[in-house]
């Protein structure tokens, strides 16, 4: 059998997650797509505003592979004032600011102009263009290819350098089907946004709702628990995603709350991020939430392993990703599965990143010899398990002991008096370095950041942990966050190298 | 932006089915993969013996793109007499026929030579190729294109002309996804054969429950209502698939028996081919089962329209398949969703056929013009159902009116003596065609053969269709099957043609 077979338009379309939408609006035309406060659309209505944002973009001058210098912007009313700034820095610098498409608030919306604000003249108002119905022969522009870029999404920046991560047309539709296996989606799910859309193109899930008909449920800002049952009350909501932050908001509620209703069915919620401590799991659960926790990168499109929160399920890496592997970074053997042997997570799969925008070295150093490198380091265990142990970078030399952060930082979380922790290492004359942990304390938990609270927590760690892994200074206060809800370790790392702490030895005394 | 990313193995790799297979060994590794009787493997396993077996193939000179000239059958014991006889021909005509591998019956399983038959020199066993376990450094052959062909499987042979349909990988790859979504299954469903695994690679199926490290339960032969109770009740079956006779044999058994037991959970069992009478339908569901209706054909790798036989759901295309239209042939215009205007349904989508096998005028025949054209004739409904009329050359023209012998069929089916019913053309002098209905009498239903029961079913007919639909003659007796229990319209055509049914008139006045 020979390769002469006919691939023609009836049998080859690239792999585009536009299809979703296109077929949202036929197969799910009159069903809820977005319910935002009052403001609902139906799948119909949605395809016939992407539509006509898109033809509005046309007439703008938009057109394919434009992305490397900024043409247009487009702006919530939130994020205003930081634009505005943005764009005055860019006029001082004599440089073109571009187009300004302000979203207002609901209450502005039948609003022809923009209330309240300075603009750069030329500006528009996002819902103007809307009310500007694309011509009945406007087409939606497919990609030729289906390894084509869709979009560039950002990584929060946890080393201090965020990078633009150019996913591709085939790559996000497979992952949106990907998304919709690991949280177990049926027809028509109706997604709570508890986790950003800018981050990782929130993992895939726009499109992935399109894909079964769903309804997205939209909050803006402000995530409170109460928002948060209230909307799930009110619709029904089978699915979330979010940091582990979420995690937090809703067990801290439901300790304090007598007024907290159990959940009439269960919601599925999927964490990536840091594992959160087990009495948070154990709470959340106990409020009727099915618990996942995601590992992965903006690399990979979002979480790339997924691990229900019930030991009696496996973790399973998403169907999407042909090879998840931890291998020596050197020899690019695979480590035994051995429960000890350190190796390096590595993928290989076609929801990868295409690759990074404008920065070819960093392009070719994740993918030398066929796998992605994540920089992240694991171990593996005999059933095939792989436990995560750190970030390459986190990780502390301390007396030739290789000290995983995470494991410390698991330890202080079960401290009652702990809401949030972050360990890093601290340059030792002796040691080389040894751990020094940052720690928020929980609000009315009766410790305060004195000596003998810093003491009460070592002496916390010393009996759990061996004694290289107990941190040897505590440092007390709000932890610094980028604005998906990390940890920013580096600003820590230096933090914690620069500043004195007097009372370090003492303590340790 | 330009198209310089990386395209690399650890981005791109061709989709195939086998990566479920590869996947399911790691995730599901000891999971039960096949049950059939007191047989059962893991997905390790099974892993395990695809490997063994291709390794075997390997050995036997079996190379990639080996089909045009078959080198080996494989043959179940069952099927033994029936490939010795085509043998047997392939002898006289003076050619060599195929290596011979005979899968014999669980009970012969240890045995090491082949009991009881006279076979042709150098056949093997295949439990002894499974014996010699491929070498550890055998690797599975992926493809180097995902357009390349993974199989070929015949079409039904309806038309009395079966032809052979190329598979590629890609489109086994994403119709096993599109299967998953159009029953709803979610991780580790357990799936019983009640459909041939040879007819449109089992709709995808096989791949399907391995994407999702389901349990294939396994059937031989003699399919009884008993024998699929007592699975389902067994194994906790989650899905079926099937011809409507399975939704016969099921409803039939149920109307018969007070010993069936109400089933625990629903099992969703998807049904392809003419839509069943709703009595039998509400049978079957009243018995615990979740009934859907598939629309599709060879061509498109299975079901590629879906219908849930409740009236509150909507029908659904294959989440893969990327579009789906009621067409002017002449035109290729998209009739108006009218509810009367009959065009003939097409498609497109990547879950399409590459075409087929040495045949190349067949295959650019129905690919015209971007869309493949499935010959049979629909309408569609001002909300966008599609409602399907009759295969093309199954339509009746007479007197100049257009009859879908479907409707006619769904009537005769509705008669409480009618067990099954088609209808063909006629020649007639003065209308061109008239209906002719062949009827198979369920037993002891009272009714009998004779020229009275003609009668009284033309009576029956006619209270519910126009006069120009009613059938001038009724033919009693068994219905030609092929063997995918598919009515041989092709053969009553002839015979309605060609035989001289004495009492047509005399009955008509």
């Amino acid at each position: 059998m020979n390769g002469d077979f006919l691939q023609c338009s009836a049998n080859y379309i690239p792999l585009s997650p536009i299809s979703f939408l296109e077929r949202a609006a036929v197969v799910h035309g009159d069903k809820p797509s977005v319910i935002y406060g009052g403001l609902k659309f139906s799948w119909k209505e949605t395809h016939q505003r992407c539509l006509n944002l898109a033809a509005a973009l046309v007439r703008l001058g938009i057109s394919r592979h434009d992305v490397l210098e900024a043409k247009v912007i487009i702006v919530d009313y939130q994020c205003l004032q930081l634009v505005l700034q943005a764009f005055k820095e860019l006029c001082q610098k004599k440089l073109k600011p571009p187009l300004l498409i302000l979203i207002p608030e609901s209450d502005q919306l039948s609003s022809n102009g923009i209330i309240g604000h300075e603009l750069p003249p030329g500006s528009l108002n996002y819902n103007v263009l809307q009310g500007i119905k694309a011509e009945a022969e406007f087409e939606i522009r497919r990609p030729h290819n289906e390894c084509d870029p869709i979009s560039v999404n950002y990584t929060s920046g946890s080393t201090g350098n965020p990078k633009g991560v150019v996913y591709s047309h085939r790559a996000a539709y497979l992952n949106s089907l990907g998304a919709i296996f690991q949280t177990e989606m049926a027809k028509m799910p109706v997604f709570l946004w508890t986790v950003d859309m800018f981050r990782c193109n929130g993992w895939c899930f726009p499109w992935a709702v399109a894909a079964l008909g769903g309804t997205n449920i939209c909050l803006r800002k402000n995530l409170s628990a109460k928002l948060i049952f209230e909307s799930i009350y009110l619709h029904k909501v089978t699915h979330m995603c979010g940091s582990p932050c979420i995690l937090n908001i809703l067990a801290h509620h439901a300790s304090k709350s007598d007024q907290i209703r159990p959940l009439k069915s269960t919601v599925n919620i999927l964490v990536a991020g840091a594992l959160p401590p087990p009495q948070i799991l154990k709470q959340v659960a106990n409020l009727g939430f099915n618990v996942s926790h995601g590992y992965g990168m903006t690399e990979a499109l979002g979480p790339a392993i997924v691990t229900p929160c019930k030991p009696e399920l496996d973790s399973q890496h998403n169907l999407m990703m042909e090879g998840v592997d931890v291998k020596d970074p050197n020899t690019m053997e695979s480590v035994p599965c051995d429960g000890k042997t350190v190796g390096e997570i590595m993928f290989k799969g076609n929801t990868m990143m295409l690759g990074y925008l404008k920065n070819s070295k960093a392009v070719n150093e994740p993918f030398k010899e066929g796998w992605y490198r994540s920089g992240d380091l694991a171990i593996r265990h005999p059933n095939g398990y792989i436990q995560m142990k750190d970030r390459a970078r986190d990780m502390i030399m301390s007396g030739g002991e290789a000290i995983s952060t995470l494991e410390v930082e698991a330890v202080l979380l079960t401290h009652p008096c702990v809401l949030e922790a972050a360990v890093v290492g601290r340059n030792d004359d002796c040691l080389g370095k040894t751990p020094c942990a940052f720690v928020k304390l929980k609000e009315g938990s009766g410790c305060d950041g004195n000596p003998s609270t810093s003491k009460e927590i070592m002496k916390f760690c010393g009996e759990k942990l061996p004694a290289h892994m107990v941190p040897k200074v505590v440092v007390f206060g709000d932890l610094p966050l980028n604005s998906t809800g990390k940890i920013q370790k580096f600003v820590l790392r230096e933090k914690a190298n620069k500043e004195v702490y007097a009372d370090t030895t003492s303590l340790h005394e």
